[in-house]
């Protein structure tokens, strides 16, 4: 009786008739990335793109992550890389842009769109937060500027420095909410309080400030102490859904992607009881879309829950149409969060390189590939990102010209008659 | 028997029964219209305001305009006021602004609201266009700038003349596209072709412009071949869904409020189909309101058949995001409105007063009452005007930043890398 059997040391993965599976599997995904310039490798086999030079090798460590890749790309894909079973050989933003580029934005999961309508309470939204935010200020202060903005800059020409580009987008806010020595301003996600000290500091506002991450607000309470701004800034550990200040100016930086669509109604009504009738302005500052989709599963996951980019369309017509609030100005800043992205990254690398990103290998890998992956998403117009200024339709002094925000001076003029 | 009959020479107004309803009437107004600042008057009674000075004197000549007045305001006061039977004392633009800020823009009529979504045919369009525009291009000589352009114009400063601002205003419109020679142009709804022909000259780009309105296409294709640009400018008369053509700027100015909701993706699509999807780009000017709202029916009835001013999130949420196109930058210019509505009624009454108006009082009294209502309605906010500027989604340059706009030369530049 001679059954033929394997010889004991030989690995599955040696066996022929895998090997070709493998192979089978690895032409299956080069067809799904049609013209993308990408090598795909597994063992000894490798699959070459169709045309010129790859730009990167997706090489797979084992089958399971190649099939999982197959099977549910969008979170696949980053588990696998953050646990090492997928390695991106060449330059990562390049290859994820290219995998952007190519794959057919098919349909979104229902799943996924019904949970962009789930309900953001207040103890889920201080959850979501927490689970992002408050992964220590050490962490961020490894990568961000030395003022941590963790939003997107505004690079008045592609070779300033990050903290310059963070500088200029603070004042590019405060300079189309025109800020007026005197005015009372909210700020709804305040982040680590650089905006709302600059606010106070370099235009004589005063303003109160509200956050959910105790982490974040506990350092802006302290640098604000040190800076002797405590008496014009307020840091109100809370919800924004708590306000109930009357204002001259609403702004909100890098907040409404947590705020989740359902409560897009509330939000609108928390400005427009905010804001003064007559003098009142604001500005939201957010990452938006071409059209309404739910984020990338893999980062609604693993990184940001319960966030969502909305379409310019659903801000529009959820947060101002119903509170008569009017678009004064907008204004997509798509490539300068790309190039923020590319500041971050090389920051963090640098400072992963140097051993001083702690925690695990899973960790650091899974934060690479957010900052890598969200460069590619706004290179190639998967995210935009969204200044819209605004104001009650009835109020009365509307900026003449935009020209005030391209000259000195303390930029656009909101008290000018209409005509 | 003696029967009491009124004398037979004593008119209905003067007996004293109807005197005491009359003043009901006008009280009932007054009611009506809180605290706007405006007299009321009928024969010799006459009702003032709750408190200070009136701005203007509503003199109704008759019981029927009154009563007209209080039962259907939007339509029977324009109707009354181009009979004669409404006259206003007093400045005419203040007294519609005092009346619009005061009445609460109460729920739209249910069948105003179905007839913002009838289908615009191809030959309902042509005769909504037939009906305003092929009044005669001499009687738009009377009041427009010399170039007949009929649309908001862009005022650097509140005192350059309506020439200057509409020079300004298609050089604006021509640095945000960020024309570059030998690009190619299809513009939707020309009118007399000034744009078009401004282009070629100043931009050295190639224009298709398609217009409706048989009158203005004569008078552009004149003025083409008088000014020797025939060979880059081309006017087709037609319909914007027979657009064919491949260009690399789609450009509408002012044609959008006459598209019709149900035709907005449709008005989408054309652009799409037409926009080359890496350098492609396109700019949409428009009348809009803040919300979704029917136009004034009054205005829709004796002025703008089957007009309509959208909301931004309708344009986005219709035009654009169907088609993934994406807005690159919104600007409201709603004070730039109000001010070219003066200036066309400063000339519109500067004609009428030298009897160069020719038709009937009640023509000039509707195009009076229209013009000063218009000013009004950007005043106070019940129309806006936009801008937007947009590009494919994937297109490969979006402009840096906006300050090329305010500085010499060329303006945006689209060509630059996404970061």
């Amino acid at each position: 009786m001679a059954t033929a059997r394997p010889a004991p040391d030989r690995s599955l993965t040696d066996v022929p008739v895998l090997e070709k599976l493998d192979g089978l599997l690895l032409r299956q995904l080069a067809a799904r990335m049609g013209a993308a310039p990408l090598r795909y490798a597994l063992g000894r086999l490798t699959v070459d793109p169709p045309a010129g030079p790859p730009v990167a090798t997706l090489r797979f460590q084992d089958r399971r992550a190649l099939l999982g890749l197959l099977l549910d790309p969008e979170v696949r894909f980053g588990d696998a890389y953050a646990e090492g079973r997928i390695e991106v050989e060449g330059d990562l933003v390049a290859a994820l842009e290219q995998a952007y580029r190519t794959l057919p934005e098919g349909r979104a999961n229902p799943l996924a769109w019904l949970r962009t309508f789930r309900r953001h309470s207040p103890p889920r939204s201080r959850a979501n937060v927490h689970h992002h935010y408050d992964l220590g200020n050490d962490f961020y202060t490894l990568w961000l500027d030395e003022q941590l903005l963790y939003t997107c800059a505004y690079f008045e020409s592609p070779e300033q420095s990050l903290e310059q580009a963070q500088v200029a987008k603070m004042d590019h806010v405060c300079r189309k909410l025109g800020l007026q020595p005197g005015e009372t301003v909210v700020e709804a996600g305040c982040g680590w309080g650089a905006l709302a000290l600059h606010m106070a500091r370099a235009y004589g506002v005063r303003v109160r400030a509200y956050n959910l991450s105790r982490e974040q607000v506990a350092w802006a309470r302290d640098r604000s102490r040190r800076e002797g701004l405590a008496d014009r800034v307020e840091f109100v550990l809370d919800d924004y859904r708590a306000i109930r200040d009357r204002c001259d100016v609403f702004v909100s930086v890098g907040m409404l992607e947590h705020v989740g669509r359902r409560s897009y109604r509330e939000l609108g009504r928390v400005i427009s009881r905010s804001l003064d009738p007559e003098r009142g302005r604001g500005l939201l500052h957010f990452i938006g879309r071409d059209r309404a989709r739910p984020l990338n599963a893999w980062i609604r996951r693993r990184i940001f829950p319960g966030a969502y980019a909305p379409a310019l369309a659903e801000v529009e017509r959820r947060v101002l149409w119903p509170e008569r609030l009017v678009t004064v100005d907008v204004e997509n800043l798509r490539p300068h969060y790309a190039l923020t992205l590319r500041h971050w990254r090389e920051r963090y690398e640098r400072a992963a390189a140097e051993g001083r990103v702690g925690r695990d290998e899973r960790f650091r890998r899974t934060w690479r590939l957010y900052l890598a992956g969200s460069e590619a998403s706004f290179r190639t117009g998967s995210l935009q990102l969204f200044q819209v200024l605004f104001a009650p339709t009835r109020s009365s002094g509307v900026p003449w010209t935009r020209r005030e925000l391209y000259a000195p001076g303390p930029g656009l003029s909101w008290n000018a008659p209409t005509s």
